[in-house]
């Protein structure tokens, strides 16, 4: 005896979650199924109201707040660094060490030949407007196979400019013993030494 | 900088879900950000119709589709065998067995004196009325302290009666190693053998 039709249609759209396989998605909905109506509203809204109530900025592409980019927008910040990061996100976790001050630049993917997304997925026009007016590029990319290939590419694109352009480095994670960190880890963080 | 309220609303919401942290709502949230608005007003369509499009039979707690019962109207189902289970999931879960043709009683709790879920969260005399018309009652509910308590409960309830009471067996777990299996599952393996 399957799920009735419409469970089968709510688990389905659950599946698509990041990490939320089947058996996940059907303990999902047998327990929203559980749910007191008010509060299935509540989240219904919610999940609707998302594409209108929060908005990137056009400009940098960071989420804003009260319709109002929180970097572009501020006195406050160095304007002449910018950061390019992967996602909205990322923007988040770069703000919580607390160690960067300057601006920043959302791209909309990275380079993956595998699923077929080239440099224009870069939007690299808009982000040659932007660098004119910085001094310093910090590329702060996945350390994945598509983040490298990325920051490899910008690299080599931002260099015509008279900017500096750095990656971020490559080490230890604060905390690991040296037995449980990868061999490539280990490799970037002799050849990074200091 | 703390992420956008809007998303902050979200991110709660998405938190009450069973075995999701704070992390992985994170991780949903901003997954649903980059969804197409077609898939999220999809979504938020399905979680605001739950409530009218799966309703559970009146009769016997089993979800329904299409607004009829797939046991209390089915001429095929053995009337005077009731099996009785702690929630709608766990009736899927006894017919994927394809063991058991008789009909079931969904209850709407168990007892949990830690929750404060006393005898009255069981409805006993809902119960009661259906088996004046059966001969046999499966007590099919979770082997936890609350299944076991719950169990316990019904068997001297239903015994006043004139039908026969089981409950399921407890054993080994098909193709689970002797020693994976903990000490209370395996001291009622032995005195269960047969």
């Amino acid at each position: 005896m399957s799920y009735p039709s419409y469970l089968l249609k709510v688990i389905d759209s659950l599946k698509r979650l990041p990490g939320v396989g089947a058996k996940t998605a059907e303990r999902f909905a047998f327990q929203l199924l559980g749910w007191p109506s008010s509060r299935l509203t509540e989240l219904s809204a919610l999940i609707a109201g998302l594409p209108t109530e929060i908005i990137a900025c056009e400009k940098c592409g960071a989420l804003m707040d009260e319709k109002r980019c929180p970097f572009c927008n501020n006195a406050s910040r160095d304007f002449s660094t910018l950061c390019i990061v992967a996602s909205p996100k990322d923007v988040f976790a770069v703000e919580e060490t607390g160690s960067f001050r300057g601006i920043y630049h959302v791209l909309d993917g990275l380079l993956s030949p595998i699923e077929g997304k080239g440099p224009e997925v870069l939007e690299l026009e808009k982000l040659v407007g932007r660098i004119e007016a910085v001094n310093e590029v910090i590329i702060a990319l996945d350390s994945t196979l598509e983040g490298d290939a990325t920051s490899l590419f910008l690299k080599r694109e931002l260099e015509a400019h008279d900017i500096v352009v750095s990656r971020l480095a490559f080490g230890l994670p604060m905390g690991s013993p040296l037995d449980y960190v990868d061999s490539g880890t280990l490799a970037h963080a002799f050849s990074g030494r200091r």
